[in-house]
């Protein structure tokens, strides 16, 4: 049993998935959630400097007394991730695996298509982990993160978009595709009309959180005692987290900003 | 007569273009680029950040000797002037006000648009420059720069963007439209298109060009001395900088990656 707080790290708002999925799972647990804003986005940049910045965030959280560290973004999970469990005493999840394992569980005829950053895609994690199991058609789709974040949902750029990235992916009869980047869910259905309704679309925030459940009671890491508590932290001030963590969570939500330069 | 450098400064690539203008214009002059490109885009982010930001990569060049800033990012020279003209011994110049200056001997009607990032509309510091002489339709265009950065020039994608953000335009009489974001130039096209081949669009590189050509001559700081050189340093090693330098200036671009964190 331990009552120290859970964080979920992310470039900017896409964490909040994760968190939420974590939060109606482990409703017991303190929740920290950190956004590094002031540097975001990270899915166009190198992995030298996404490690130094998943580093600096995850020092600025451990030193809050976390127990556990969950990546929410894929781009830090596919480039940091051993830089992260090699610097840190505290366990840490990514949902680079939680995302693979659904995958592999959802597809029949084993062809595969998996979308994500550039960086994500670039840093060959889904390629290392999924080409001796089934056939995998990676795409980066750069432009989908800033129409997410300049709320495009439904509209007719996201649906040009997403035809522009992701018709070729018509002739190769993938029946799942993976959405490895915690922004994509919100062009889903704009995703879906482009690959066809018979294209199962898999996400990872949910299997994240279950990975988050099982690690808990492995290491006899869960609180017991209630009420739990949660924070949210940003490295810019000028943020959209505020805003969006209200409504996605539908609850008022403070955001605290901090300067790790 | 001074021979040391002139530095160009963006968040990332689009102040390339005041770069050429700088050195057609000023051939004998020694020139610096930069490029913060681990911290780009600055175009979302609040002011403070930007600051911080400006102030560490033109902190860096000082210490390289040179002369004379050029802050070729509007968004920078938005939200930063100030402060790097009060932190700095050596003369800073922005590509603001050559851009005011250009609209102003351009419109008849007294009636014209700006379209910048969001920081740079929200900074209002065109609105504070130009709204007791014209009649200001500032517009935030923010999926611009990102639709340049995946070049997608005289894209589908960039005629619908361009059409929702400036379709209000089209009531509004203006007769110039001025493109205060150094990636825009690469969308006149589309953006021509969109507002009509009856509207003068103005971009700022010429203009600021001419500054730093006449600012060189009233403080005696022109190098007579040749041949000149130009170095490109960036703050991120996965940067299109060296290949986008490269075609543009039509010569082959080394660039020295430097960590500022």
């Amino acid at each position: 049993v331990n009552e120290s707080p859970i964080a979920v790290f992310d470039s900017g708002v896409g964490g909040l998935t994760v968190f939420r999925e974590v939060q109606r799972l482990l409703p017991n647990e303190h929740l920290l959630y950190f956004g590094d804003t002031a540097r975001l986005p990270y899915g166009n940049k190198s992995s030298e400097t996404i490690v130094r910045y998943a580093l600096k965030s995850a020092h600025f959280l451990c030193n809050e007394g976390i127990k556990l560290l969950v990546v929410a973004c894929h781009t830090a999970s596919a480039c940091a991730l051993p830089a992260l469990q090699g610097a840190l005493s505290i366990p840490v999840l990514g949902v680079i695996q939680p995302g693979v394992d659904l995958l592999l569980s959802t597809t029949q005829t084993r062809r595969v298509a998996v979308l994500g950053t550039k960086s994500t895609i670039e840093s060959g994690i889904y390629q290392a982990l999924l080409s001796s199991k089934v056939e995998l058609f990676p795409i980066a789709c750069p432009l989908f993160v800033p129409i997410v974040e300049e709320q495009f949902f439904d509209h007719e750029i996201a649906l040009l978009t997403a035809e522009h990235y992701l018709h070729s992916l018509r002739s190769t009869e993938i029946d799942a595709a993976l959405l490895a980047c915690t922004h994509y869910p919100l062009l889903r259905h704009t995703i879906q009309k482009v690959l066809g309704s018979q294209i199962a679309i898999v996400e990872s925030a949910a299997a994240c959180a279950q990975q988050v459940q099982k690690l808990l009671w492995t290491k006899q890491l869960f609180n017991q005692q209630g009420p739990a508590f949660s924070r949210f932290y940003t490295t810019d001030r000028l943020s959209h987290l505020t805003s969006i963590a209200t409504t996605f969570l539908g609850k008022d939500v403070q955001t605290i900003c901090v300067n790790l330069d």
